[in-house]
């Protein structure tokens, strides 16, 4: 038997991985959760058939949903995580020492089932900072009474559950849920997918009129659609490519435990270069 | 019937593309070259089963391997090609009005051929600068008498013909072949790719030895492994990160016929920014 796990993002063209085993495989009241082991990534869990990671990409997407956001404000303590069920988001957010409390509010909790079980070098579930809990991610930000310094919005793709997430109303409530140092930072797909580039286009046009400060940054990721992810930064004012914030990530990097292996001083400068054809997605 | 092309990179992981017809297979004395109708990225040529090239995302390739370096010399005037039988180097090292003669030394006429009937549009074929020799690249460089300002390496893979091209004697003759203000770029590889470690390491050990400068810089491909490509810059002197290139090319791109699809000045800064992983691979 060999098994293929195929992901076509453009009619025929995606992704291939070879699996070796199905691990897991629930339909949820919400979406259909699989884990497989495959050949070369360790194991890989997928949503409604769209890979959000595996034990070997994950730290691309992880560090650099959450540090570019962590390091630009200068003193993060209260966390907000919408979704990020497998926990990779909250590890990296935890490992800054400034940090006081993460709530992670995930929808599914066979997210964070699944990931426990197959994937568990990939969340910091013990930590007595994290705060999980099982609620819609949209309705919770609106209900915000204690404001955050940061919230990470690591849902899964605009179709499904997280279709609200990419919602102008959301936007604004996350907003009115931030500090007045406050930011945030999304995912916001593939540029290379004409099919996702009305959302893009739209979250960056809603973050570009309710946030005082945005932009679009990118980051390799091999086993998202073509290779290529794009996040997305707002803020109260908060400046991610000042001198100041290089400055902090080069003093700050020094403090952490052990290194990076995607995320570093000059790639967060870098990150924000965009190609022209993704400039012209958003403007 | 329903045709797929696969490539896998490591183990059963990799890229699947449509395939509505098989335009062009043929057996040269040097590789198999192939040229595929897919359904999304318009005609694709593939090398020994890699992909080169495909008309949709050709302009990546070829705008970062060209103007990285181009632009960082003040003023290049004969430049060489080795490879690039596509013609899409060419075409974009001939946007540049400096520019007074291109020699193109390809070893497989197999591969202008083709491209000139499947790739119409990628090559400049017609214009008077360009001349095209089909010989060996490494004989050819170890001969040259009159110097070149720019020498580009747009070969395949290190596996078969393109193999001389990552070895230091190859590096070397490059660097007596180029004036005293001279520099190269090459296509060196996948870092997501763990069998071309070796390759990568080896060029940019090469490279960092010989020359005055030099550096590694990525670009984002959505057909070639994992997405993400490594060209790495070598130089007598010129810095491909100081701010008179940074203004040369602020300035250089207004001079331009039609604008760049991926290449502007924040993209050429940025691209030098290496995970820490791909940092790892070449230190």
């Amino acid at each position: 038997m060999s098994l293929t796990y195929n992901e076509f993002y453009n009619e025929r063209t995606g992704l291939t991985v070879g699996v070796n085993n199905v691990l897991f495989s629930e339909q949820t009241p919400y979406q259909k959760v699989e884990v497989y082991e495959t050949d070369t990534w360790g194991n890989m869990m997928t949503i409604d058939g769209m890979v959000m990671l595996s034990e070997k990409d994950e730290f691309v997407y992880h560090e650099m949903l959450t540090h570019v956001g962590m390091f630009t404000h200068p003193h993060p303590e209260r966390v907000l995580i919408i979704g990020g069920g497998d926990g990779g988001t909250a590890r990296e957010v935890m490992r800054h020492s400034s940090v006081k409390k993460v709530d992670m509010v995930e929808i599914d909790e066979a997210v964070v089932r699944a990931s426990k079980e197959f994937l568990p070098g990939v969340g910091d579930w013990d930590n007595p900072k994290l705060n999980v809990l099982f609620e819609d991610g949209i309705q919770f930000v609106k209900d915000i009474d204690e404001p955050y310094d940061v919230i990470i919005i690591d849902g899964s793709d605009p179709v499904g559950p997280a279709e609200g997430l990419f919602e102008n109303e959301f936007i604004q409530a996350c907003y009115d849920g931030l500090t007045e140092e406050g930011l945030l930072t999304a995912q916001t797909e593939s540029p290379w997918v004409p099919e996702y580039h009305p959302s893009m286009e739209k979250v960056f046009s809603a973050l570009d009129d309710i946030y005082e400060k945005s932009a679009m940054y990118l980051a390799y990721i091999p086993l998202y659609p073509a290779g290529m992810w794009s996040f997305s930064f707002a803020s109260k004012g908060a400046d991610p490519q000042s001198d100041a914030t290089f400055e902090r990530i080069e003093v700050g990097l020094n403090a952490f435990d052990k290194s990076m292996k995607y995320y570093n001083a000059s790639v967060h400068m870098g990150c924000f270069a965009l190609p022209n054809f993704v400039r012209d997605i958003i403007e």
